[in-house]
Formats: structure tokens, C-alpha cells, sequence
């Protein structure tokens, strides 16, 4: 009789209990960790070699160490040093058959790799950052975007991601804004789950991180103490986390680096076991982020030595230590009802993947890849196009017209670095290769303009142009080699590298002047905002960034991104989140107004749109009803365009301080020219819980205000509810709710679908 | 037989309730309202008398509405317009007997006004800020100081003060900055309690505020949210109203305005009721701040309109609505066992100053009254010398010597503004009444350099002269009209008023800069330091802070004080509080890095100091011991000098992260040349208790550090100390209590007394 653990028609976690108890106390911790073979901490990567041919070493002291037990995970066997995609693809399936014929049950490792803007390997497509996501509000697109990018990943034989990024931004002088998708949780939630899906659909194991709190650190300085009280993380922190448990399927979760009110989530078990597995209902496995466990001891001091770091991480719910084996040693064995409980996941996980199968890792190298086939291509630029902000064109100066002089200032316009998110690979890794070429495409703004404007003349001289387009921003990096990006926090939200000069430049000129802004977080542009032609902000859009951008300007691409944070007008002040009671939105009765230049949710059009008058099926509903909203939208300009039609909840009074609007949903609309489209909203009651002062969630009778708006500070309709009966706590089980479904009133040909945006239900 | 309530041989407790049995619900009512006459919201004052003749009008309609009921306060007789002492306490008493006429029992007013820096009224002595308080480390000092002005407010008819601030300072952009005592709860605690010491042992009743969390609140702005968890909440920003209550015998609180994560303090019970009057045994009243019952409904949005409001903050804990009534009225009964419970500690506390008594209120009018006599001068002058720090001087450039020329730059070297903090008369109320003199002599900075150097001469030109003195810093206001005080946050730490440029100019003019701060907040130096001969940082240092800071200059004033809190090198990155675990204190991996440039306790002498080596008692103790360690200290210049002798504790593990030091104790050495002192402090096992995850406060066994320092980051000794035993819960009875004494072991004429520093058991 087979062994029920490698019988393929059995549940996975039969499979992996049974495998379970055939297992040493040494072969389970084994399964807890992870091997980084190239990585510096191994002894160094063959960094010599030439440009392309880097291969990780298929041993390492640290595998032979593991090997006769097993593994439990590979780390980063393509974004570590620079790997030619299909010798990659084979030295990773030789490696999984040294690891299978190490161990007595001929067990693979599960690979994983960082996928946060694409993923993370030499020649692969770079995919515009989060907070470009973000600004796109099209839930679909990222979904097709991340089946996409996991598709790629499994077939060359990675079988988790490390992203996406969950933490919803509280302060943007945080270093990681960029790899944050807003600062609003249901937007973050949304998206996110979106994301999620599409990964998982590709059959691979989503990440969720930073779980929880990490954005929120003291002053935004990465690893630092975040000062948080249960409600605001319950009502601002979790709901992505959430959403993307319950709702999106992810698989693996990890714990932020920090503390949360002295208790850092690596050894934390009211949010790895209580909230996460209990409440949620998640089964899948908790991965510490790199070092996280080690940090344990030697940063939150917490743990006396490597082995009370695993203990407690362990006994919180941590699974498996990334990167690399330290404080979970076969060497230290751990208690065994919890060593047991981490290992069962584990299995589960592998079982699910078909790595508990006997051909359970299949994929072998040696036959041709493409990371960045045409398709990816053309996805890379759809959310590079839709993600573009139009801020400001009062003059009209925009789309260019004719073929006009323009000068074009700021030494961003020239470089790559402002199109690529820190966790790209020429920016993560490429740059400690100066002479590996970029592996993919990845055109600046200049490149872009001119191909895109064959008309233009570029003149250098600002006073001989006739519009002048100013690039600033960032260059992504990490900690330090970058002003945006892991680590390179910033102490105020002034534009780095000085080049406010090249904006003082540009407003002298006397030509009109386009302010460009290629960032990992927003600048305070309130010094030029009332002297600039137009304002165009992108998130490092990826490698089709600069013909997107280049694109909005030209009117080539109806602009159609919104602002996923606000942009302030000053460089201090922070944090200034727009999700705040209303005396954390004002002014008075302080001298320091953190009111933004441009609020969240903000962009415009290259045309102008009516809204309707919304009706409602019903304006009193119970606590635990829902009511349905009808809003007309005409596009009523004379070029096509997208807009974005977003639900605020504003409730009047309630127990406990509450933010005085929130996101609680949206739908994109584009439209053609004189095209119309209607816009059906169900919003659910429970969406209006919060957390009271007891800590639960409760739904409450009395008015409730939704707002039908443009952005969070430009309101079309209000429309006033009633939410009638018993108070009602929405207990556990807190869900989120709120479909969006838009459908075309005029045929458009373009766009003969109706098509909706997230449910989250 | 005579009422109970009337009978002086009862306690007052007893009288009160006798007193409450008797009264009907408007009577009741009418204890917990203030009426404010004279202030805008009261049809305005008499703004165009001649200056220093103003008086509150002796009745308004607010008051005539009560009058038949009562009236449980009077809101800032003397701290509203300028009135002549003399004439205001005549007035008070006339304004008494109207009052007490009014009522059926005959009861007189409570009597409030602000006393932070000294009596905030006209003619009075101005006193150091909180924070310069914070500076000289002497409590026995800032006892000596709030006795002096109790006694002169008791004077003239006052029966309660508004100080101490015992908000411990987190961000110093928030413009109440100056009203703290610093960054360290238990310098805060300490210094705060003696003040409070002071004032009751004058019968003035000292109210705490703002309990609790303001300074925390987002970017600092003035009635943000504040996010802070339990632990913060219990570790840091609750101990010194704790230690104020019990230690202090203080008999009021009031609440802060802002929400904790959501809980708005006026509608706390949590806080209280739980924590201050169940736990810590709290007996007396809480007033609520300004307008903050109204808050509650306005800006919180918690209460469902005025009457709703009023319920609320009665439940929670608040027995009296100041400064005028609008939610507590007569004419909304409010639910009698609240309104009894909130009136009857009203009631108690009348009885406890003598108001229930037939001859209650026996301050008359009509004889001469001095606010600003010469032993008040003597004493606003000690606090400010002890206050000033010195905090470079490599050059030996200070003592000023001979008869330099000197180029004074800086207009606040001429400005009264400079010296006097927010809640001064002049800033507070003469402001608005340009004519009317200051009240009390305040030379500027100039005047006192002038007479403290006869023989200097003072240029105009940096580059004629021998030495730069470059004065820049805060004018002090409300709500705008400075740049630090309430409501006047800043968005960073740059010198306001573009003042970077008096000190670009002082160091373009080739001679040694003596840089002197007078502020009501720290500011970034980074920019100049290395390059300043000499760092002068003074606190709003009141009337005598001219001659104090010339004094220091010239050498006739040893520096002596002690920064409260740390100055940064930037103006950005904050928040960057020094009590914080490892991570939040250092830069990697952060490109942002908090490290301060002078850090917190950090200060010079114009002499030098050796420190022996400690010794202790017993390096082992249990969870429930203590140990008393010995030190000598000896002053090896040839200058008089004072160190301060601090002691900070490591726990290098426990079980939530912690500040990697915390103060637990201090004392203030004054040395002459040559002279040594013992240092003894006694150090209970209590103070290593911090609050864990299950958010208990606890003692744990294990290796404890205790580092004798002469900052937060100048350590001498690192004395290795272990608890043993088991782990201790310091229950509801949490109290800190470290005892530091100094006996002169070379008998100095000057100082023949031994000293004790606080006791804070």
C-alpha cells in the first residue's frame, strides 16, 4: 500500500500530516527554513563573470548543512545576482534534484522570489510600482497584470512571491511609499486583493507584508517604533490585510520589522495566530521577512539569543525564517507542538503545490524563456497609461499640439532611474552590476518625447522655447543609494537632489511651463503649483513609463490616473494622512494647515464630464440592509476620457472619533466623446462599521452621508441616509462590501463591454 | 441645632454632602459652571480704558442667569484684560459678595486663573517656562518658586491655578513645547510635582493638564489626534500626572483636548475615572478644558448636540465645564446620580478651601497689592540662571573677558518677546492692548549685556568686531501671533523668521560667534555648530532672563542648566523623541537619522568634573528590593561650577521593546573650585517596572544596567545590577519612587546645606 503522504489522491493536509509523523525533529526544522545561495551572507556571488552569465553556485555550506534533511524554501534563485532567464530556469531544476535526492522523501524546496514591480530577475518586464497601481483604480487591470507576471514566474520554477505590499501609507517621507499602493485602506484593500488574485490564479503563493504597521514607524523612518492604538490599526491598518486573506486567497503572510506599541510582530501572536488564523481563517504560512527573527534579539531586544528568537517567533506563529537558516537550526530543536504546527503548514502548502507529488517539480530548464514577451509589454504600458495623474492644465497648454520648441529640463528626463521602483531588478540588483545592461527596454522621458513628438525641437535653452517641460523626482534605490525606495527615507517632502532649481529655472524662462514628476512619493509643490502650465505626476511607471508620460503629454493617452495619496503644498508638516477626524484635517486652531495642494483621489481630464442627479432605491435602510445608488456620467467634452467616480462615507456622529470622510468605493469610467454611461453603486450597511470603544465593530442606526465625488475634497452629490434598527456588531467575520458596475448608456464601439470594478465580497 | 453643612468642626466631605441633600437639580447645575466676565464670548470688555485701569465689568447676563442658583467658578479675574492688582482683588471680593448674596446658601465662587509662569496677570512676576523649569533639575528650587506664587494669587482671591503641563514632550514642533518640562517622563514627573508641591502648600489647588496625550498628537499639530497605544500611553505619557496625584496631593485635573486613537479625553471614563480616581485614588475635580465639552459635539463629532455633549463628559468624569457654561445648564437637567456625584466633589473641595464656611471667602480689597515683590524678583532670577545651558564652548570664548567688542546681532536682542512665554501676561493678554505697559521690568538681552559688561563696547559691524554674539530664537504668542506658544506649531525645526541668516552673517564676519537661543522650543543647529565658538541655549527665561543669560555669558553665573530635551542637528525628521528601543534612536537602516546634536540632559560648566567610581550596596537585589549606590564628584576647575549628576536605566531583555535608556534619577551638584561632594542614591527594584503585552506593569528578574551620565549619551559608569527572584506585578498602586541626596564632602561656605533631590515616594 502507498504511504498516504504520496498518495496524489488524498487532501494535501492529509498528505502532510502523515508525512508529518514520519518525520525527525531535525527533518521538520529543515522544512522551516531557507538557503540563499549567491547572496553575500553565503560567501559571495561570482561577481566577475561576465555581464548576463552570473549563475548562483549550485551548493553552498549552508545547503550541504540542511541537505540530508531537506529544505523548506529557496531564496531568490533569480534575483539575487544577474541570471540569464532559461540558464536560471535549468540551474534551479538541477538544484531542486541535488535538494530531492538529499533528503529520505525526495521533498523540493518551494522557490520564492520578490514580483513587486514585475518579478524581480534580469530581463524581465518592469512593471509600473504599486503607487502607479494604486492611481490607476482599476481593480481588473492589476489582477491581469499580476496573472501575467505569476504566469512567468512559475515557469521557470518559482513557486511563491513576496508581494504585495499591504501597508496603507501614513506618512510619505517613508522610503517604501513607493512599493505602497495609497493611503487609503479600502483603495490599498482593493487593489491588493486585486493583485492577489492574479497571482494566485498563476498558481502562485501571494505574500502579504508588512503585516502590521510598518508605514506608520515614528517619523517614517524605516524599522522604527510605530505608535498605534488597537482602532487605528483595526480600522486603518488591517482592512487590506483582510480583504486579501478572505477575499483575494493569499497564501503566505509576512510580519512587518517593527514594533507596534513595543510588541514587534515577528512575536506577536494576537496578530499572527488570534487575528490572522482564528478570525480570518487563514491557513496558509507565516514567512518572517529577512532577519526578521534575528531581529528579534539583536534590535527589539526581546529574546536572549538566536534560540529565544525562534522560540518566540515560533510560538507566535512564524513558520518559516527567511532568508536563510539562523535562529531555526535543526542544531536548536524547537518545541515540539509548535515545531509540529509551523512544519504541518508547510506541508500543506508544498502538498497544494504538488511538491509532495513524486514528479511533483516539473519544470526543467533548458528550453527558451521570455520574461518580457509582447503581452506583458503591452500590459506594462496599460498601467503606466492609466496611472498617469493630470494635476494641473488650467492654461490648456496640454496635450502639446503643432510641433513646438521645447525645452527640456531636470536630469531625470534622461534617466532610467526615474521610470523603475526600488525592487525592479536594474535597480535592486543591476546597479551592483555597472556594466550589465538593463535586460529590458526602458526608454526616459526624452527618449520617449521625441519619438513621441517627431514634430518637436528640443532646444536646451529655456528662454528660446515655446513650452517648457521640467522633469523631477526621484531615483529609486536602496537603503541610501537612492531618494526613494527601502531605507531611503526622507526628513521632509521637499524635492530631493535640490532640483527645485530646475523648477525655478523652468518658471524664469517665461515660456509656459509643464511640471513632470517621476517619483516613488509625492513633493510639495505649493511654491510653483500657481505658476506651472500643467502638473503631470507618475509613480516610477515602469519600463513603458516614459512613452505613457510621453503619451499624456502629446493627448495620445487620455490621462486618467488619480492621486492614490495627497500631494502637500509644503515640505514639512507630516504626517498629514487625509483620513483623520476633523481636527486632524484643519488648520485651526494650529498655525501648520495640512491641508494638500492635491487632495486624494484627485485628476483631470483632457475633457469635461456631467454627473447626474444620483437616485437611490432606498434612503433608510437597517443596519445589517444595503441600498442601491444610480449616477449618470457624460463625457461631455470633445476628446475621449476616464472618470473616476468615487463613494466617501461620512458619518455625522458616532462613539468614538472617526475620519471625517472615507473611500468606500469607485468605478472607472471611460468614455468617448459625448458617450455617457451609468454607474450602479450597492453599498452594503456593514460599511459603515468602525471600531468602538470596546474595540468591536459595530454598524450603528442614525444618518449617514454618501458622498459622490471626484476626489476626496471635490463633491458632486451627498446623498443623505439612514441607517434605521438595532446597532449591530459586525463580529468576526468583518467584511467588506461595495459593488461598483458601470454600464454604457451610448454604444461605444471602443468599449463594448460593461465592465465592473471590485467586489470585495 | 446648625445644618451639618455649616458646621466647621465637620470634615469637608461630610459638610458637602449635607450640603448636596439640600440642593435643587438648577442649584446643583450651577456648581459645575463657571461664568467668564469680561472675556469676548461675554459681549466684550472695556477695551478703550486707559491702560492698566481696565477691570471686568462686576456683573454680565451669563452671571445674572445663575446668580439665583450659584456659581461653582469664576474664570480668570485677573488673566483676561489688565487690571491693577489692587483694584482686581477689590473687584473679586465685590464680585464674591454679589454671588454669595445671589444663593440661598450664601456660596462663593472657586476662583481660576492661569499661573504656568507665574500669575498670568498684570504687574506680576514672570517666571522661567515649564521648560526652563525642566533645565535647572531642581525641584526643591521649583517648589520654592509655585509656593511663592500661590501665595501671591491666594493674595488677591485666587483658589486654583491652571499648571502644571504635564505633557512629556514628543514632537517638538508642537507649539506648547515651552509650557512642558521636557522629553523624559521622569524629569517631568519630578519637576512637575514640586511645582505642584508648591502651589498647594500656598492653598492654591493645582490643576494637571492635559491628561492625557496631547503633545503626542499628529505632526504635532495643536488638537490632532494623538496615535499611541496602551503601553506608550502607560509608560510614558501617564506617569507624571501619577506621580502629580499621589505624590503631589494635586486637586484637579483637566483633560486634554485631542482624541487618543479616537477616545477624545472629555469623554474618557477609561481615564477618568478608571485610572485617575479608582485607581490612583484621585479625590478632587476634574475641569475640563477650554470650550474642550463643546469640542466633543464641534469637532469630535461624538455627541449628538450640547445637552448630549454634556452627558457625556459628566459620565466620563468631568465635573466642571469651563471656562463659561453651554453644555452644563441649569436649564438642561443633567442625570442626578452624574450630577450629584461631579457636584459633590465640587462641593468637598469648596469645603477645603473654607467656602462653606459662614466667613468664607475673607479676602478684601482696598489694601495694596505687590505681584512682583523683591523676594518673587529673587527668585524668577535663580530660576532663570539655573535654567541657561551651555552647550559648546570649545574655544574657551565664554566667560566673555575684559572689555570686548562685542557686534550684538539679532533683533531678539532687543526684544522683550524673547524671554516671556506664552501664557506670560504681556504675551497672553497685553498683546492686545499695545499701550499699556509691560507691567514688570524685563530687560532684553542687549540692556543686560550692557550693564553686565560696562566695559565692552558694542558695534554694529560682525567685522569690527572681537566677538559675535548672534541672538535668534522664538517670539512667543497665541494662535499666530508667535512662533511658538499655543497654536503656534511649526512644520519644522527651523529657526523661525528666516533667522539662519543673523547666523550666516555672524559667521561670514570672521570673528568667534557666540550663538545664544532664547526659544520656547529646540531648533536645528546642525548648520552652524562647528563652526560657533560658543552655544547658548535659554527657555523663555521671564523677566530676570536677560541679566540670567548676560550673567552666564560674563561669568558671573555659573551655566548650569540641563537640556530638557534634545536639539537636533536637521529641521526635518521628526518626530526623534530619545526615549526610544534601539530602533527608533538610530539611523541604519534609515537614511534618515534621529541622533540629536546635543541630546537630552546635555549641558557644559565653565569648570571641569571627575567622577569616581560608584559603589553599591548590592549589586544583586530582588524584584521587590532596592540598592543605594554611592558617587563622588569632584570639581577639579578653577571656576565654581554645578553638575548634574543623572542616572539612566538599560534592561538590555524583556519581553516588549523598550527605550534603550530612561531616566531614574538625578541631582544637581553645586561645586566650588576644588571642592567634592557623595552622591547617594537609592535605587528601588519599582523603577525597572515597565508595562508588557498583557499591559500589567511588572518587575522581571534579570540583568538591569543603571549608567551614571552626565547626558542621555555621556556615560561615566555602567553599574551592572541583577534583579532576582520572580517576576512582580507593581500593581494598582504603580509608583516610582528613586531617591538622590549630596553631602558636600569639602565643607563650601556657599552651600553649607546638604540637599536632597526628590522623593517622589
Amino acid at each position: 500500500m502507498v504511504e498516504p503522504w504520496r498518495d496524489t489522491t488524498l487532501p494535501a493536509h492529509v498528505r502532510a500530516a502523515d508525512l508529518l509523523a514520519r518525520m525527525t525533529d531535525e527533518e521538520k526544522t529543515a522544512q522551516l527554513s531557507s538557503v540563499w545561495i549567491g547572496a553575500q551572507s553565503e560567501g559571495g556571488a561570482a561577481a566577475d563573470v561576465a555581464p548576463g552569465q552570473h549563475v548562483y553556485a549550485a551548493r553552498s555550506a549552508a545547503l550541504d548543512a540542511l541537505l540530508p534533511y531537506g529544505l523548506g524554501q529557496l531564496t531568490r534563485p533569480f534575483g539575487t545576482v544577474p541570471v540569464d532567464p532559461a540558464q536560471g530556469a535549468a540551474r534551479l531544476a538541477e538544484l531542486q534534484r541535488t535538494i530531492r535526492g538529499g533528503n529520505r522523501f525526495g521533498l523540493p524546496a518551494i522557490a520564492h522570489e520578490e514580483c513587486l514591480t514585475g518579478f524581480t530577475a534580469w530581463q524581465a518586464t518592469v512593471f509600473p510600482t504599486p503607487l502607479a497601481w494604486g492611481a490607476t483604480f482599476d481593480p481588473a487591470l492589476i489582477t491581469e497584470m499580476a496573472r501575467a507576471i505569476g504566469t512567468s514566474m512559475r515557469a521557470v520554477g518559482v513557486h511563491q512571491g513576496l508581494a504585495p505590499v499591504l501597508d496603507v501609507v501614513r506618512d510619505p517621507r517613508w522610503g517604501r511609499t513607493e512599493e505602497a499602493i495609497g493611503e487609503d485602506p479600502y483603495l490599498v484593500g482593493t487593489i491588493g486583493t486585486a493583485y492577489v488574485r492574479g497571482l494566485e490564479a498563476a498558481g502562485i503563493v501571494a505574500t502579504l507584508k508588512h503585516f502590521a504597521g510598518y508605514s506608520a514607524s515614528r517619523a517614517a523612518r524605516n524599522h522604527a517604533p510605530a505608535s498605534l492604538g488597537p482602532r487605528e490599526l483595526a480600522d486603518v491598518i488591517l482592512p487590506p490585510f483582510e480583504m486579501a486573506v478572505r477575499d483575494g486567497g493569499a497564501r503566505s503572510v509576512m510580519p512587518a520589522y517593527n514594533d507596534v506599541d513595543g510588541l514587534p510582530a515577528h512575536a506577536h501572536p494576537e496578530l499572527l495566530t488570534h487575528l490572522l488564523r482564528e478570525q480570518w481563517e487563514f491557513t496558509g504560512t507565516v514567512v518572517s521577512d529577512y532577519y526578521g527573527v534575528s531581529l528579534l534579539e539583536e534590535a527589539h531586544r526581546i529574546a536572549d539569543g538566536e534560540s529565544g528568537a525562534a522560540r518566540l517567533a515560533l510560538a507566535a506563529g512564524v513558520d518559516v525564517e527567511l532568508p536563510a537558516a539562523r535562529c531555526f537550526s535543526p542544531a536548536d530543536p524547537l518545541p515540539g507542538h509548535l515545531l509540529d504546527r509551523a512544519v504541518l503548514r508547510v506541508l500543506t502548502q508544498k502538498g497544494e503545490l504538488g511538491l509532495l507529488d513524486p514528479d511533483g517539480e516539473t519544470v526543467v530548464g533548458g528550453v527558451p524563456v521570455d520574461l518580457n514577451p509582447p503581452h506583458m509589454r503591452e500590459l506594462a504600458q496599460k498601467v503606466a497609461e492609466e496611472s498617469v495623474v493630470l494635476l494641473a492644465n488650467d492654461s490648456g497648454v496640454l496635450p502639446l499640439r503643432g510641433g513646438p520648441r521645447i525645452a527640456l529640463l531636470g536630469p531625470l528626463a534622461h534617466d532610467q532611474a526615474a521610470m523603475l521602483g526600488c525592487y525592479s531588478f536594474p535597480r535592486h540588483v543591476g546597479v551592483h552590476h555597472p556594466d550589465l545592461p538593463t535586460g529590458v527596454e526602458v526608454p526616459t522621458l526624452a527618449q520617449a518625447l521625441r519619438s513621441e513628438l517627431p514634430g518637436a525641437v528640443f532646444v536646451a535653452d529655456p528662454a528660446a522655447a515655446e513650452v517648457c517641460v521640467a522633469v523631477v523626482g526621484d531615483r529609486s534605490g536602496l537603503f541610501g543609494r537612492g531618494s526613494s525606495g527601502e531605507g531611503c527615507d526622507a526628513e521632509d517632502l521637499q524635492l530631493p537632489y535640490g532640483q527645485g532649481e530646475v523648477l525655478d529655472t523652468a518658471m524664469e524662462s517665461g515660456a509656459p511651463v509643464v511640471i513632470v514628476v517621476l517619483s516613488g512619493r509625492p513633493y510639495a509643490l505649493g511654491r510653483w503649483a500657481d505658476r506651472a502650465a500643467a502638473v503631470v505626476q507618475a509613480f516610477f511607471p515602469g519600463q513603458e513609463g516614459g512613452p505613457a508620460v510621453a503619451g499624456v503629454l502629446s493627448g495620445r493617452v487620455a490621462p486618467s490616473g488619480r492621486l492614490p495619496l495627497g500631494v502637500p503644498r509644503g515640505p514639512g508638516g507630516q504626517p498629514a494622512p487625509y483620513l483623520a477626524p476633523p481636527l486632524g484635517r484643519h488648520g485651526f486652531p494650529s498655525t501648520v494647515d495640512p491641508t494638500p495642494l492635491y487632495p486624494f483621489g484627485y485628476g483631470l481630464s483632457y475633457t469635461t464630464f456631467t454627473w447626474g442627479t444620483p437616485e437611490c432605491d432606498a434612503y433608510e435602510l437597517p443596519t445589517d440592509g444595503e441600498t442601491t445608488l444610480r449616477l449618470t456620467v457624460r463625457n461631455t467634452g470633445e476628446l475621449p476620457g476616464t472618470e473616476v467616480v468615487q463613494l466617501y462615507l461620512h458619518d455625522p456622529v458616532g462613539t468614538v472619533a472617526r475620519p471625517e470622510v472615507r473611500l468606500v468605493g469607485y468605478a472607472r469610467v471611460p468614455l468617448d466623446a459625448g458617450a455617457s454611461a451609468e454607474v450602479t453603486a450597492t453599498f452594503p450597511a456593514d460599511l459603515a462599521a468602525y471600531t468602538g470603544a470596546d474595540g468591536r465593530r459595530v454598524v450603528e442606526p442614525g444618518a449617514l452621508e454618501l458622498r459622490l465625488a471626484a476626489s476626496s475634497e471635490h463633491v458632486h452629490h451627498a446623498v443623505p441616509l439612514t441607517l434605521t434598527g438595532p446597532a449591530r456588531t459586525v463580529g468576526h467575520q468583518r467584511r467588506m462590501r461595495c459593488e461598483t458596475h458601470v454600464e454604457q448608456l451610448t454604444q461605444d464601439p471602443a468599449h463594448p463591454q460593461p465592465f465592473t470594478s471590485p467586489s470585495t465580497s
